[in-house]
This record gives C-alpha cells, structure tokens and sequence, in this order.
C-alpha cells in the first residue's frame, strides 16, 4: 500500500507546476505541524499569490501558529472540501501533517518541498532539494506564474528563507538564496524588524534560565564535550518551556573546540529529553541510536529515563566510546 | 590646521577611485585599530586585487590581527615609505589609525569608508554611506578595475560584509548586499565555515564571563532598558578582553522588551567604557554625544570616568531625560 501510493507519486518540473497552480482552484494550502518560518511563509507566500490572480485558497496549520509571524500570517479564505485542491508545502512526510493527517493524509494533490527525505506521499510533488528553504521554491514559483508579489507574499518567503538558514549562515545558502533575497528587497519588505524577532529577541526570563543552566555546564574528553543541564526546577522558577530551550542546545553546539554538545532538558520527575549536536567525525544520529532515539548527523534526540545523574552517566558512557573510536583513528562518520 | 586639512580632502566617484588605484603602486594599506572583519576583509581584498593587477602593496594594522582571521590574512609585501601610495580602509578618523595615526595620520593619499561619519582627513575619498560594508565597497572598486578575484579575496569580502552585518541580519543590508553576496559565491568561497568561525563560536572563558554578566542584570524604565557590567575583575578571573568582550553588547540588544541595551565594561580603575545599542525612536549617537562618546543611531559608544556606580548613574540619567522625552510624545530620533 504505501509502495502503491509512493509509485503513484508524479515529479513535476517547475513549469509544471506552475501551470497546475494556474489551472486549479479552491487550494486548502497544508503546512507541517509545529511550524516554523519556512511552511508557514511558503504557505501564506503561496495563498497571496493565488489571490492575486483571483483564485480561493485557504492555509491550514494542525498547530496554533506563533503569534510572532503574525506580519504576514492573515486571515484566509473558508474553502469546502469539495471540490478542493490540496497543496502542502514543506511537508516531507504525511505524519508532518500532525492532527490533519487522517483527514488529509492521502488526497494531497500537489506537494512542493526542499527536503531530499520527502516520502512522495501526494499525488504530484514539486522536490527541489538544493533550495535552501521552500519558500525560495515558492519565489520561483510565482515568478513563473508570472503573479503579482505583494508585501504580504514577500514578508512571508523572507521570513521562510531566513529561518531556514540561520540568516543566510548555514551551508545550505547558494548564490541563488541571495538573489531571491536581493529580489524580495524591491517588495518593500522589513528584513530587520524580521530578523529581529526571530533571531535576535530574548525574553527576560530565558536569560535568566541561561544564567542557570551555564552554572550546570560539565566539561569532558578535554572539553570536547559540554553538557547542559535544565531541571524541572529550572523551568518552573524562570517559566520558559517548549520551544523556548531549544537555545540551550544553540549554546551547547558553540563552545569552541567542543565537538559534542549535550543538553539534557528534565521532562518529568525520571524522564529527560536528551539533545545532541556534533561536529564531525562524531555522529550526533549514531550516539542517540543507542540511547533510544535518532535523527541527523549533525543534530539528534533521544529520551531517556532514570535520575539526573544516571542519564548523565548513560550518555556519557555512549559517547565515551565514541570518543575512544576517533582517538584510535576509526572515524565514526562516513 | 584641521579645517584646513578637512577642506582640502577631494571626495572621488567610485570610476575616479578605481583609476587612482590602477595608476599608482607601492601601497601601504591601512586598517582601523582594533580590527575587525570589514577593516581586514576590505585592506586584503584590496591587497589582492592589487597583485592580480602586479602592484607592490603592504597591509599594516596598529594590533594585532586576531587568529581567526587567517583564512584570508596572509604574508603582504614589504613596502618602503619612500614613494608609497597610502590607502586607509574603513577608517573614519585619524585617531582610528592607533598608534599608526602619529606616522601615517596626515599623510593618508586615499580613504575608503562607508562610515557617514567620516573626518574627512585623507586626500582623496571615496564613501559610500549606503554600503552595509566598505567590503561591499572594495567589491565594487575590484569589478569597475576589472582585476580578476580571487578566493582568498572573495573570503575577506564576505567576511567584511557578513560581519558588518550580523551575517545579513541589520537594517544596513540592502538588495546590493546580497547580490554581491551572490556573486562572491562564485569564487569559491566557504561561508558557511566562515560564520562558524565569526558567528557560532564562542570560547570557554567567554561563556564564563557571560554567566558572571548575567548576574549584573539591571533591569530600568519598565525593563526597556538593561545595564549589564564587566568589571576588571571578571576580566582577569575569565581571561577575556579586547573584541570577545563585544558580545555582552549583543545579549544587551537581544533582550525581548529592551530598547535601550547598555553595557559597561571597566578599562581602569576609574575608567568604563560604555556600549549602547538602542532601537527607534531612541538614538544611540545623541545619548552617547552627552556623554562625550559618538557613534551610529543604533549602535554608540563612550568613556566615562567615575567608579562603576558613579558611571552606571551618569549614563542612566541621560537615558531617563530621553526616556521622558518618548514618554512624553516627543521622539528623539527623525
């Protein structure tokens, strides 16, 4: 069954679809659940340019959407189901769906995306893996379609573009990243307001939750690596939750010479969520494997169980042997 | 004597400047003290370009040049004062020549700034004030001279205008800014390693000293304003000095709420030096200029003499008047 969907899935060309986009109407535009800059501007991007030309469209979230992107997040149109061309943007997989998976799981018609892991579960999939974000996919898109860009629609692939690049910082930024850039200037966009709020604001009660976290930091394998640790105690003195920790990772993957960052975040009085960032040769995806968990070379997660100092001891332990791996000269990488 | 030298600076065109450059040789380039990423990037790249082009050129700076600049700063040649060409690079003022000023103050041949500030103290100049970088600047030079570029030139130029700014990140970023970011991509560049280096690296001592800041935390005006400290002491206790201690003025402008970040960083028994980075309708420069400092409108700076809390309340009485002022309807900058 997902083999039969997977072989039915049809890869477009930019051309393609633009002239689908042209031909349809009534779009319900799905974003990825817990979503961030890039599916939220690709999304909103993609609806003001459907307006332009006339048509319905209507932009979806499983998720409340942060109110921090609400400069280009607006109010969209009702679309029934019927009838309705389903667009998702920046999904990789149907579980990104989140809640809106059983719903629309499997009558995705058109899916556009930047993420090489895209499962080809919708009906045609416009993948354009060496785009840094897809809402340089979308830019494109509209330029073909030869649509109107309004402030809105610029705001909005602006914002997806920085945020997937760390502001024009990572490795996944090419010459073409900056000439969307350049071209979303003649928008009358606000880069700076934008790359305030989502890179440069702090609140007072995170600061403080870094000053006590910093108190906790460990230094093992000659300061190869750090580990972070936030309490439950953390967390309730200072208020910060969620989405708000994941700078401690951010600080645990820039201490210089460090090669393994580790941060430990308390979940439930035995429960700690455990986030790793490495630098090669180390695997971040390989350690957290053992520890139950997985995800990127460069970035993974696992939760693992017992009392602070023993989920310590089980993480360290695991990346000890890696460690003992590069110092005899065996690479854990490829 | 200095309006005199001030009227008789010739302010050039950027196809005036780049013809100075191609008639002359024998260059003795010059960095602002303290320097930089823009400074060293624009005095290298320009070192560069002027050997593709078979010039003579040195690059002289009044200290040291930090380590983590040598992917670009390499062996420049040995030139002789007797018929040098001296060219200052992102240097707005005689005094920011260091302790080069009392030898090659008055007898600068050429600046390039895009400081609008600039003293005007050099022969000739060449400012452009909407340069987000004088890197952007010396890209532009480089094509009008028609001089091949080269990667180690192209890394320096990308470094002047990543660092300048804050890796595309600030209101002085304009469409040219990434074009030329675009086109600098074509000469091999490696940006993402170069923002590791500038951006996501932080040492031990500094993510120390960090934490001993945090404990200073004032918080003023309703919480628009935050005053952090780093006194001597930490200083010594940390090791860290110079330009790490630039990044207590990032955390100040980075506070959610926060308006008016200032930072105090102690130089001598009786003597601080204060950083201010602001947001409309605050104005950095006016709130520094009474405090005999200068600088931009969002980011400024000062000496003041006192003890830490005779400084720490000479400034906040200065930002309170303006405090007042917006408090009150009238907004202190255009």
């Amino acid at each position: 069954m997902e083999n039969e969907i997977m072989n039915s899935c049809k890869e477009l060309k930019l051309r393609e679809t633009a002239k689908f986009l042209k031909k349809h109407d009534n779009y319900i535009i799905l974003t990825h659940c817990s979503p961030d800059g890039d599916t939220l501007g690709a999304g909103y991007a993609l609806f003001y340019g459907l307006k332009e030309i006339g048509k319905i469209a209507a932009v979806i979230c499983a998720d409340v959407i942060p109110g921090k992107y609400g400069y280009f997040v607006h109010e969209t149109d009702d679309v029934p189901m019927e009838n309705a061309t389903v667009v998702a943007v920046d999904v990789a997989s149907k579980s990104l769906l989140g809640d809106l998976e059983e719903q629309f799981g499997d009558i995705v018609d058109l899916c556009i995306d930047h993420h090489i892991s895209n499962q080809k579960f919708a009906k045609n999939l416009y993948l354009d893996a060496k785009a840094s974000a897809t809402c340089e996919i979308i830019y494109e898109l509209l330029e073909e379609m030869d649509v109107n860009i309004n402030t809105n629609a610029a705001n909005a692939m602006y914002t997806g573009i920085a945020t997937d690049t760390g502001c024009f910082k990572y490795s996944n930024v090419t010459a073409k990243t900056h000439i969307i850039a350049s071209k979303l200037f003649e928008f009358d966009i606000m880069p700076a307001e934008i790359n305030k709020i989502m890179f440069d604001t702090k609140s007072r009660r995170l600061l403080e939750l870094e000053r006590m976290v910093l108190d906790t930091a460990e230094y093992h394998f000659d300061n190869r690596c750090i580990l972070l640790s936030v309490t439950e105690d953390m967390q309730i003195k200072t208020g910060c939750s969620g989405s708000e920790l994941e700078s401690i990772a951010v600080i645990s993957r820039s201490v210089e010479g460090v090669i393994c960052g580790i941060s430990i975040k308390q979940t439930d009085s035995d429960t700690f969520k455990v986030s790793l960032r490495t630098y090669p040769p180390l695997d971040a995806s390989e350690i957290c494997k053992e520890l139950g968990g997985g995800g990127h070379t460069a970035a993974a997660g696992a939760t693992v169980k017992g009392t602070l100092d023993e989920v310590k001891a089980r993480i360290i332990a695991v990346v000890k042997k890696k460690m003992e791996e590069i110092d005899a000269g065996i690479s854990s990488s490829k």
